[in-house]
């Protein structure tokens, strides 16, 4: 092997891969069981009006397109919650598990979801399986939110591929 | 220093540092403080009969055999919680603190534990100390379960290291 | 572009950038909404007199000195908790976000926050924007601590950097 000196890299342009999920979460609120795919375990704090501290575990469906019905291509795996006083913010950090024909393996994701930016970038720390030690970005956009629905576009995009 | 495209790299087959470490976690449960080393701090919710969101703080002994009598290595400092409504399924993210004659640094790990699957892999995605700035991969596999006990056998391969 | 073997790199002497932050903490204990920066959101349990389990929420400022009346540069967003039975020892993951005319971007950071030592250091395992894709080490120094305020110093090095 070679001794490299890795102090500098050049940024690149163009990702080694790249593709888009959308992230289906349904909040729990008693009732719902059966559709629910996320859930809040700590209550906010009298600190603020905007759930700060409100802690929300989820196992949420990742899609090719923005249709909830359509079929699985992974879940996203992680917790999230609320930190801001005077507005709604989150951070996240999750991992995005694929087991299909296509594609086996995980991503791990985590960053802050600046939630009152049209795009906020996440950074992708690690993977596993056929995602081996890539890193990356993913860039979020909030896509539609509905009572206890909300959908986010991932636009994943890799920079350090392993193959 | 030199300029390096780092856009696409060689999948090594074999890591430049590999070793195998035991954790052992007892969950507390009110009576047991002396010998518990996590505790769960939220509650699970009725989404589901598997935990779901059921969170638990850790601070684990790691041991080079199965043994948890034997002198720990090191410590797992972390959390996992439990995130899915059909299954027992967690997802982890700790760090492995090493404090002795022989190792001083910690790695950090973070990632999906697919319980049902017999291995599975969390990504290493950073280390300190005499693991600075690595990278890698820890295969994890559920070793015992025993009551309030359970013990996972971590492979952990490194495929970055600096020297 | 090139294949790189990555196996082995050289472990720098310098960063690439080299910077110095402090952090203020202030913890809501249910009078101070309008000050506090920083909640717990959950309980303690009796595993310990240590605090071990509660886990708490912040966004921080981060000041270029002490003085926690300085023009904060940027915000730490995340959480932490205490993690240890025989004394205080806590576990961190958060962003740090910049959003000022001289850095827009993030920094994500995780690892063991080893109250007992007078320093300690903590993984970036990534970065956005002016910090795309970067990675590094975090030096901790508990720099002040008094009642519900805490301060710390921490010295940001980035080993890995984009251009």
């Amino acid at each position: 092997f070679a001794f490299v000196d890795s102090k500098v890299l050049l940024k690149e342009k163009l990702p080694c891969k790249t593709f888009t999920l959308y992230l289906h979460d349904t909040l729990f609120n008693v009732t719902n069981a059966a559709n629910a795919t996320s859930s809040a375990v700590t209550n906010a704090t009298g600190i603020s009006n905007f759930q700060f501290g409100t802690l929300i575990v989820f196992d949420d469906p990742l899609t090719l397109d923005q249709h909830i019905l359509s079929s699985p291509v992974a879940r996203a795996q992680g917790f999230f919650f609320y930190d801001m006083k005077t507005r709604y913010n989150a951070w996240f950090a999750f991992s995005i598990v694929f087991n299909s024909s296509e594609h086996v393996g995980t991503l791990n994701l985590m960053g802050a979801d600046l939630m009152n930016q049209k795009t906020r970038d996440i950074s992708v720390v690690g993977g596993t399986g056929d995602f081996f030690m890539t890193r990356g970005i993913a860039t979020l956009r909030t896509d539609a939110v509905q009572g206890l629905y909300f959908r986010l576009k991932m636009d994943i995009k890799l920079y350090e591929c392993y193959y």
